[in-house]
C-alpha cells in the first residue's frame, strides 16, 4: 500500500492522460459499463458539515475506488487554515482485494476531475468556431475551469469572468489573465461558451439572456435545491445533455423538468450512439453532478504513474 | 494523517478498552445513537470478489468510520500468500472532515470486534455458573472466540472444538489448549455456551441436540443463504437476541423467522431496557451480524490510544 500526499498526487497526474481517462470514463458509464451503486451520505448536525462516499469499478479495471469526500463550511471561521471540503480516495484491487493506494488529495483530485469533465461537455457540444468564454462563479473551480477549457478548447482566446462579488470576479480574473464583466445579461449574450460554477439556490442566468448557438456547461447544481439556469432556458435550450440521466433529473439543473423529456448523456454523445449538437444555430446545455466514474479513472491515472 | 499497518494497530489496541468501547457501542446503537446509511457493495464478476463499505458515526464522537472490506475467496488458489479477507478502515474528523488516519488492518479489527461481540453476547446471555464453552468451526475466527470468551468469561474453564474436518478442529484445539470432540450432537448436548462460527448454508445445529440452559451465539450467518441453526431451534428458544434487528432479519439467523417474533436487541439488553435471560433452565440464542457500530468503536479505539 502506497500513500500519497496532494504535491505527490499533483506530480503523477498528467492531463493529457487524465482527459483521456475521464472522456472514457464517461463512454464506460453510459455504456452500462460502470458499477456505481448507492451513496453514502452521514451529516454531523453539530458541525454542519457532512460525508459522501462514493465507489464504483469499470468493468474489466484492475483496480476499483472508494472516494471519501467531506464538506464542513464552518471550517472557514471556526478552523482557519482547514480547507473546507476534505477526503481521500482509496484505491484497491478487483483481482485481490488488496489496499493499493490512498490518494491523500483533500479533494484536489475531485477539483481537477470536475474542471476536466465541464471541459470534455463544453467541447463536445460548443461550437466549434467559439472563442469567447464565460465563466459565472469565482469559487476554486472558476481558476480550474479556465485552466481546462483553455487546455481542451484552444480556441476559447477571449475569457471573461462575472461574479455576485466584483472583488472576487476581479481576483480570477487576475489570477488567469482573464477580464471582468459586470453585467451578466450582456456578458452572456456575448459568449460562445458558458461555464456556471457557482452555488445559487435561485436562477441566475434566464432565456433572454441566451442568443443562438451558445453552449452552457452546468457545474454548480449538485445537490437539490440548487439551480442556476431558470426552467425556461433549460425548455428552450435545442439539446440538454446531462452526465448522468437519473442523477440530473434527481438533483442537477434538469430536476426541474419532466422525466419524459429528452435528455441526451454525454458518455452516448461522446460515443456517437446519441447526437451532440446538430447545427450552429442551437443553444445547448451540459448538466455535470459529477459522477463516481470520473473518480475512478483520475485515481487510476494517478496510480498508474508509478508503475 | 497518520497511517498504521496491522502490526501498529495491534500494539495500540487495549483488549479492556476495546470490550468496553465495543459494549457501549451495541448500547448506543440499539438507542439510535449511531447513523448507519446504507451499506455500498461492488460485486466482481471476474475474479469472485466482492467489496462492502460500512459507515458510521455515533452521536458525539469526535470522529467517524469509513471501513472498507473485501473478499477474495479465490486468492487462496490463485494468490497463495495474499489473504481472501483483506482492507481498511479510514477515520475522520467529526469536526472538521479531515482524514485522521488510515487503519490498514487487513481486516485483523473486524476479526477482533467480532469476537469481542461474540463475548460480550455469551456473557450477557450464558448462565452465571456457564464452564463448558463448545466452538463449533475452524476458521480464523475460532482461535479469536476461544481468545476473547475465555477473557469476558473466565468461568469457561472447558473449552471443546467441533468441526467439519477432525484435522482442522484438532489444529484449532492444540493451538489453545482445547479439546477436539467429533460427535457434534454428543457436543452440543453438554455444553454449557456453544459459539457456531462456519460458513454452513445448511444448519448444523438442531433443536433436539440442545439441553436447557444452554446459550448460542451464532456467528457465522452475515449473509443471506447461510444457516448455522435449525428453524425448530430458533422456534424452541426462550430468548432470542439480534445485534441489529433489522439486519438479522434479513441476512442472520433470524431471517427464517416472521418479522412479529419478538427478537430483543442485544444493545437494549445490555442497557436493561429489554429483558435477556430469565432462569437457568432458558435456551437463549444471540444471532449477530457485526454491526458498523463496532468498527467505529474499535477504531477509536486504535486511534486514541495515540493520543
Amino acid at each position: 500500500m502506497i500513500v500519497l500526499d496532494r504535491d505527490q498526487i499533483a506530480e503523477r497526474l498528467d492531463p493529457a492522460l487524465a482527459a483521456e481517462a475521464i472522456e472514457a470514463a464517461y463512454i464506460a458509464a453510459s455504456a452500462g459499463e460502470v458499477q456505481l451503486p448507492t451513496i453514502g451520505h452521514l451529516a454531523f448536525d453539530d458541525a454542519g458539515g457532512d460525508c459522501h462516499v462514493k465507489i464504483g469499478h469499470r468493468r474489466g479495471d484492475d483496480v476499483f475506488v472508494v472516494k471519501i469526500a467531506t464538506g464542513f463550511p464552518g471550517n472557514a471561521t471556526l478552523f482557519p487554515g482547514v480547507p473546507v471540503n476534505n477526503g481521500a480516495s482509496i484505491v484497491l484491487s478487483a483481482r485481490t482485494g488488496e489496499v493499493r493506494a490512498v490518494l491523500h488529495d483533500e479533494m484536489t483530485l475531485t477539483d481537477v476531475r470536475t474542471a476536466i469533465g465541464a471541459a470534455i461537455a463544453s467541447r463536445t457540444l460548443a461550437r466549434s468556431d467559439a472563442t469567447r468564454l464565460l465563466i459565472v462563479g469565482t469559487g476554486v473551480q472558476a481558476d480550474h475551469q479556465i485552466h481546462w477549457h483553455r487546455a481542451l478548447l484552444p480556441g476559447l482566446v477571449d475569457v471573461a469572468v462575472w461574479g455576485r462579488s466584483a472583488e472576487r470576479a476581479a481576483a480570477v480574473a487576475d489570477r488567469n489573465g482573464a477580464a471582468v464583466v459586470d453585467d451578466l445579461a450582456a456578458a452572456c449574450a456575448s459568449a460562445d461558451v458558458i461555464v456556471t460554477v457557482t452555488s445559487a439556490t435561485e436562477p441566475l442566468i434566464d432565456v433572454a439572456m441566451i442568443t443562438s448557438g451558445t453552449h452552457i456547461t452546468a457545474v454548480g447544481a449538485d445537490a437539490p435545491g440548487k439551480h442556476e439556469l431558470t426552467e425556461a432556458l433549460l425548455d428552450r435550450a435545442d439539446v440538454v445533455v446531462a452526465d448522468r440521466r437519473s442523477q440530473c433529473l434527481d438533483h442537477g439543473e434538469c430536476s426541474v423538468l419532466s422525466p419524459a423529456t429528452p435528455i441526451r448523456e454525454l458518455g452516448a454523445v461522446l460515443a456517437g450512439t446519441e447526437p451532440g449538437r446538430d447545427d450552429d444555430a442551437q443553444v445547448t446545455i451540459a448538466d455535470l453532478t459529477g459522477i463516481a466514474a470520473q473518480d475512478v479513472a483520475i485515481a487510476g491515472v494517478v496510480l498508474a504513474a508509478g508503475d
